[in-house]
């Protein structure tokens, strides 16, 4: 089946205790794209300026991502400037340059309109009402946002939420959208907005899935070498969404599949800059990993 | 089978952002012990001052505590004063007040001797060298152990760990005493130190075990209320030892699913001050919530 991506390609300055990258791929529209292209087709809608090397257009291109909806824009490409420290937890942000993202309008090709799974990357909640307007009854809407929307712009935001089917953040903006310390009772709390499944991602703690039916965690496979964590949320919803869109399967179980799966590509992601590991990743390797994975709370 | 359990009982003032009590039962013993008596009888070896109320020794007896390696000693009982900020996350401590426990010298009485499964809390590791001296023979002996062991008394400590089948300790720990950033490898390092497993305890993300064979994973059930997280490490290696020493079944799989019941019994210990919650809890809300783990990470 189809899948859909709005979101921002951007070229990322990066340092973490381990290196230092300049103007590498980046935006969340890339890792999710890449991501989900191990599993299915995707159509990408982003924009990005001159400088948007080549490159990066050709390795989208080589993965079967179709880029139709790839707007070119005059002037620079989004960029974000990142250190993380010894933890490798939040990052400090030293520059975040909207540039040609600043005034992204998405639009929908016609060819991508009857995409039955749609992912509305961390955009502005208005833009993703705008897209929502501009698809064809697809079966599946995920979206991701961030504190910055739900302290600006609530009201939007709470309108997606009521057209979405499912919510990808993670711990910290789940206790602030729920408004509550406990992510248990903050999550009861954002189901009660909309979307029937909560997905948070939790980073080296795998992911959980919220619905009114229950809980389910998928725990994330402790990795020896993290280089940086840029992407890996973005890489979990593309791993998700991407294996759903495959297996044109919905149900509650297949969700919970796809939810290892997201966790799996994702720590990928980690091992190495920007997007680099994940464009390399090998069947053997992801299935290995999988493996691993699922091994892992197996109690026999 | 037997169950040993060498620790501290003391007093605590604690204060959250849900209350506040002072000069309640606390001490890693005392949440072990009551933990792990909920599946078998423990032998606790300790020491109270003259202020340790009454109540607390009724409380221990009736849950058939075995207090004959109870020593009392004449001065003030351990006290420990600490305060949790919103995220019930590591708390601060405001004052450590060791009073008896200074001259802690733990003596193991002729009865508990044969005792086959032997928990050392954390305490001094050459305390630990001592009572390891005294036993005969155990099936199993697990201990615990805090970053003021690894910085000052590295040599003991790492003595301790040639002697110890199982080493539990928390994130934090893992990564000083392995000297690696990545709990993967700085457990696999610890690994090399002696103990054929190591446990860590990760508070509302569960526990991980490794050992040489693999890795396992027991998520946490995400509580909807958490009151005073003091004791949860405690409490879980409670459950986790009173639970393999009533099976007397030290295989992997039986392994497994004692961590299991760790979490389980330490999500109880989380939901009120002190020992309260664990103190009262009943077989068939145990059952229930080990259910509930049990199914978190089922996929069908």
């Amino acid at each position: 089946m189809s899948l859909l991506v709005v979101g921002s390609l951007g070229l990322d300055d990066i340092e973490t205790p381990f290196g230092k990258v300049e103007s590498v791929l980046g935006g969340s529209a890339s890792y999710f794209s890449i991501a989900a292209s191990i599993f299915t087709d995707v159509n990408v809608v982003a924009v990005v300026g001159d400088d948007f090397p080549k490159s990066n257009i050709d390795l989208l291109e080589e993965r079967n991502i179709n880029i139709k909806g790839l707007q070119k824009a005059s002037g620079k490409t989004f960029r974000w400037q990142g250190r993380y420290g010894y933890d490798l937890g939040d990052p400090q942000t030293l520059g975040t340059y909207l540039n040609v993202f600043e005034n992204f309008d998405p639009r929908i090709p016609d060819e991508y309109k009857e995409s039955e799974y749609v992912f509305l990357a961390n955009i502005d909640p208005e833009l993703q009402l705008n897209v929502l307007n501009q698809v064809e009854s697809p079966k599946l809407v995920a979206c991701d946002t961030m504190n910055f929307w739900i302290e600006n712009k609530k009201d939007a935001l709470l309108e997606v939420l009521k057209n979405v089917d499912i919510l990808i953040v993670n711990d910290s903006e789940t206790r602030e959208l729920g408004q509550d310390s406990s992510i248990a009772r903050a999550a009861r709390n954002i189901l009660d907005f909309g979307p029937r499944i909560l997905i948070v991602k939790r980073g080296e703690y795998g992911a959980l899935k919220f619905s009114k039916k229950g809980i389910f965690w998928a725990p994330s496979y402790p990795l020896e070498e993290v280089l940086d964590p840029t992407g890996a949320g973005d890489s979990f919803a593309g791993g998700f969404m991407g294996f759903i869109s495959n297996e044109d399967d919905i149900t509650t179980s297949n969700l919970k599949r796809s939810v290892v799966y997201g966790c799996v590509v994702a720590s990928f992601t980690v091992e190495d800059f920007s997007v680099n590991r994940l464009a390399e990743l090998k069947e053997e390797e992801l299935n290995t990993r999988h493996q691993a994975f699922m091994s892992l709370s197996n109690i026999e």
